[in-house]
């Protein structure tokens, strides 16, 4: 499964994978696929260094990526200055806080033990924050650095660029994708509405030859509803040069959930078991449905806070949630293929069906095409 | 383009194409796909009988098949009989009513023309009405019942069965298909979140081979973002045995939806200028975004009445928007797809162009699986 865009990045498989565990990452990339390391939990850049040295010592000198959440323009506050956490914690109102009190004592979630931090609290989207994780990453010979908040700054891409980096970036429209490549990036990662995560409206089957065809001869991966070689065929037969999968290593048995409740609620679920909702960053954000995401889009509620103002409202909570494995709030962001996952299998096992399958989807679709006569 | 069930109907593209336009479905049959035309607008037996023999005059003996919208259980009212268009009429609240006459007034929609009926009152959801049609469809050749709304009565599919037609039914989810299947259902339609007119929330991409698995070795059709010759081969290799495309066929120079200012929105329209709303039929359809879908969707209205009260309660609306085609309400059923349609074209030429795009991708997934070699 060659594409350009795979020869150029030295890959045997055009199959991309974001995944917040480097362990994840790494066997992606042993298995001949190119994992992307999500950043945006790493808080702290000493943390962030430890795992990317992991991942140098476990992939062998394959290529893989990194994943940042970066705004385009930071957040301002009056003054000039960008938005700090602090300022964000502020315009949180109080009401919301108790909304959230509310839920959790409904539900009877404890505390966090003394002592142990909200684990849960992500502050990568911070610009700040975001560019001490760069001033790490660019220590590695990362091959991919994709930015899933809109296009990176200027000087981020300029700063890639000179260390033969390439840039994605996610775009749920072909307008989103036209700006990304108007912002000299290199891929666009064209993320349907049945992704897990971040997504808009317009559905894979739609949004990737729409956006093959807006940044053209830029290379598009496709991204949503991607859990088997039919659907890897699929898309590349929309125009895309691979696929960006994220919701199937979720159940790999490299994953580490840190959770076997939320596993076992990935493995349970059915296709229409997740909602688009804005109830865990501020943005509408596909994930597993649950008592959490019914109550903040119950319109008797508050509804939720703009990012990143929700995402700071929420952390401690969804901490509480996901240490105290409290089943009705459990979730995670996953797309529409999660009914797709049904047992755990390892990286290398997924690749293989993947390839596979992927094989057995382009026979038949040849026989349909008259081409085996 | 063959597939089992193409050949097993005698078509030479597996290209279902489903409209309510007689010299649209009949276009797609000479051009070797397989029209289907829609009867639910037909509240006269004898309008039916009249399309039906200029289709047997302009179909040249190919195969053409017809699409109902037949609950599979009547809808009934105390006293055990089924319900009458009057019992719906008399269930509409006042308040709906006034609703609807401020929409109008706001736009200045002026009523019909003394004498003129309301063209979109569309009673072909009643079962009363449906048998009627079906009387007369099965006087003529048809090789395809399509059924809208779940599966048709037991007793529908046995009369079409004795006379060697198959029975198809639409799925938005596995769950629906297989209820289908089990009904005895011959073809299931999966029909994806983005496709016009009903749908659930899964995707095309997610809901085409998770249909397929479920009724295997029944034969699926693709419904829902399809309206290219890639995304015909991206449904493909999802391991469908054709595609069912509805929007693609509304510009069509064929069609004739009595609107040039309606024409004009679609070939402007981008795919982000649908909705799924509840507006036109009180079920979840995809449709053009208008002022008239704004005012049902805000959540400060009264909200669209469930079916089949809110097409009753809108129905002369609808017909005085599109008399008077005043613009900001003016809408259809489309699918995201609608971005794609740029231009007015034959069916031929539309034809022509899905299967010319088809091979090309067929030809560039084949380079990429390493099959050129």
């Amino acid at each position: 499964m060659e594409t350009e865009l795979s020869t150029a990045l030295g890959v045997e498989h055009a199959i991309f994978g974001f995944t917040p565990f480097p362990a994840v990452a790494a066997a992606l990339t042993r298995a001949g696929g190119f994992g992307v390391l999500g950043a945006v939990r790493y808080t702290a850049p000493d943390d962030l260094r430890r795992d990317l040295d992991w991942m140098e010592k476990h992939t062998g000198g394959k290529p893989y990526g990194l994943d940042v959440v970066m705004p385009a323009k930071p957040a301002e506050v009056p003054g000039d200055r960008s938005l700090t956490e602090a300022d964000a914690e502020a315009m949180i109102p109080d009401g919301h806080r108790r909304f959230v009190d509310g839920i959790l004592a409904r539900h009877d979630v404890p505390g966090l033990p003394d002592g142990e931090a909200s684990g849960w609290r992500i502050t990568g989207w911070m610009e700040q924050v975001a560019r001490r994780q760069l001033d790490v990453a660019f220590d590695y010979p990362i091959r991919l650095l994709a930015n899933a908040l809109g296009s990176p700054p200027a000087d981020v891409v300029d700063r890639a660029h000179e260390r033969g980096v390439r840039v994605a970036a996610l775009a749920g429209s072909a307008r989103h994708a036209r700006h990304h490549a108007d912002a000299g990036i290199d891929v666009v990662v064209a993320q349907g509405y049945e992704a897990g995560g971040h997504t808009g409206e317009i559905a894979t089957m739609v949004l990737t030859p729409e956006v093959v065809d807006a940044v053209a001869p830029l290379p598009v991966l496709a991204a949503g509803g991607i859990g088997s070689g039919r659907q890897i065929a699929a898309a590349l037969a929309l125009g895309a040069q691979g696929v960006w999968l994220g919701s199937l290593w979720l159940t790999a048995t490299e994953a580490d959930l840190h959770s076997r409740a939320l596993t076992a609620k990935l493995l349970a679920a059915g296709s229409g078991d997740t909602v688009r909702s804005r109830a865990l960053t501020g943005k509408p954000a596909r994930q597993l449905r649950t008592a959490w995401t019914d109550a903040w889009d119950d319109p008797a509620g508050p509804g939720p806070l703009p990012m990143p103002l929700q995402g700071l409202l929420v952390a401690e909570a969804v901490s509480r949630i996901q240490r105290h494995e409290v089943a009705p709030l459990l979730g995670t962001p996953v797309g529409q293929i999660v009914g797709r996952m049904t047992s755990e299998r390892s990286v290398r096992q997924l690749v293989d069906e993947l390839t596979r399958e992927f094989e057995t989807a382009v026979d038949r679709v040849n026989r349909i095409a008259g081409r085996d006569r």
